[in-house]
């Protein structure tokens, strides 16, 4: 049995980046067809929107079924233009636009790509967060611990950084993370530097098995990645932990945009 | 003159972030209005379905105009729960998934926050990718280099590291980025060991006052910071890199987003 194929074309006049994360929810729900993406961004030209439209249609015929055009474009013409493609299309702005006119009262300014753009006013925060998360990685600084929205705390490899990395890039927060480490569960003591900043500290744990398979990658073979030494160093940071009140979430099964929205909502942060 | 304010709540059964990209993508485009948003994650019972629709009723009550309602929500009867409150609704699944369920001739699977959960395939290959990224960050290794996409160069602070991480934790492409640096303008040579991997070599430079902005932050009236000394870099550097052959951007006024998907347009990357 062969699993159906469908393309999906991103088309847009800014970088498709919206686009592609609504497709992306709404396709992942249909299982057993495999989609095929193909991307047309920066689609701002007649002659840009008049090669596309040759392009969507190329693949129609080639695959005798309509590809699924997903589409953010803010110029009407253009849009038009597109729309004479043989496909099937989901149209954000065409969908969603008008209501929107009418409920706010208020007409759409049709610029293009603004929401990722350097022109949107959040982005120098959002540059300075990802500038944070990595002056404060790893423990490699505790400079300007008191200016961190969060202060994520765990064994190596438990998903720190590439959380931290998230929480700065996606919600502009400035996450610091610091590493427990054998020295900490020697003096079995959380590391003195952090103790004033408690109430924005939060722990992230991991099944050791899970350490055990993502150590063992970085360093075969080793006492790091040994199941042994996993299974102490977890059991050793969760009593820290739970020794000083700072709660934590497994990230055994959780992604990392699972991980970030549910520690925005325990600490209450908003951008 | 005040502005007009409306409240913006994000609801999903899962992270909410693709409503929020929506959102985004859409509300960004009416200047003159403040959005405020209230996010409502994780809304995948009934009593919390409900909790929900009396927050929402009490901001609508509160305010007195319709809060603007974005929602992804998988679940029938939850939606049909939540869309008894007082606001303006964009549903995406309503909108668009029976049009597609009809077009692509299968059944959706409702599950819950598909598109940002571990159980994403790709999910390893991201996380793996941003791995790369820190251990291939500012030149600190090039153990690695080989099996890199892309190597973005340029001067210190030119915006090869947000765009790196961008290009890993949205893209899942293994960037790595190597700086220019004066020892580089003496010798009048890109770094050797780059030049085997040429062809996937991209430049990032910038403007010379703007790199002052920017070095200032860091180091305030150092040589590093100084306008004249920026100048040199940016000409030096780019003298190397046209000598090589090596294509370049300017990031003055580009986003990490622009940037990003640019430079998988010129690259041919693809995921």
């Amino acid at each position: 049995m062969t699993i159906p194929k469908r393309t999906v074309i991103y088309v847009s006049d800014g970088t498709g980046i919206t686009a592609e994360t609504l497709g992306h929810g709404l396709l992942s729900q249909f299982e057993g067809i495999e989609f095929r993406p193909m991307r047309f961004p920066f689609i701002e030209t007649e002659d840009k929107a008049r090669e596309c439209l040759a392009r969507i249609n190329e693949v129609s015929k080639r695959e005798g079924a309509h590809p699924i055009v997903i589409l953010t474009q803010t110029n009407q013409q253009l849009s038009t233009i597109l729309h004479q493609a043989d496909a099937f299309f989901i149209d954000m702005f065409d969908s969603f636009i008008a209501p929107l006119e009418q409920e706010l009262d208020c007409r759409y300014s049709r610029a293009v790509g603004r929401s990722h753009s350097q022109a949107n006013p959040e982005y120098n925060a959002r540059i300075a967060a990802v500038n944070f998360a990595l002056a404060h990685d790893d423990g490699v600084s505790d400079a300007d611990l008191k200016s961190a929205d969060i202060i994520l705390v765990g064994v190596s490899r438990s998903g720190k950084t590439p959380t931290s990395l998230y929480l700065s890039l996606q919600f502009s927060l400035k996450a610091a993370n610091y590493p427990l480490i054998p020295e900490d569960f020697e003096r079995d003591h959380m590391p003195p530097r952090l103790l004033p900043f408690r109430d924005k500290m939060y722990g992230l744990t991991i099944a050791p098995d899970q350490l055990q398979r993502i150590r063992n990658e970085r360093r075969p073979n080793s006492k790091y990645s040994s199941l042994d030494n996993c299974r102490y160093e977890v059991a050793a940071a969760e009593r820290l932990m739970r020794r000083e009140g700072i709660k934590w979430f497994d990230t055994t099964s959780r992604s990392i945009e699972e991980l970030a929205v549910q520690l925005m909502q325990e600490l209450n942060l908003e951008r």
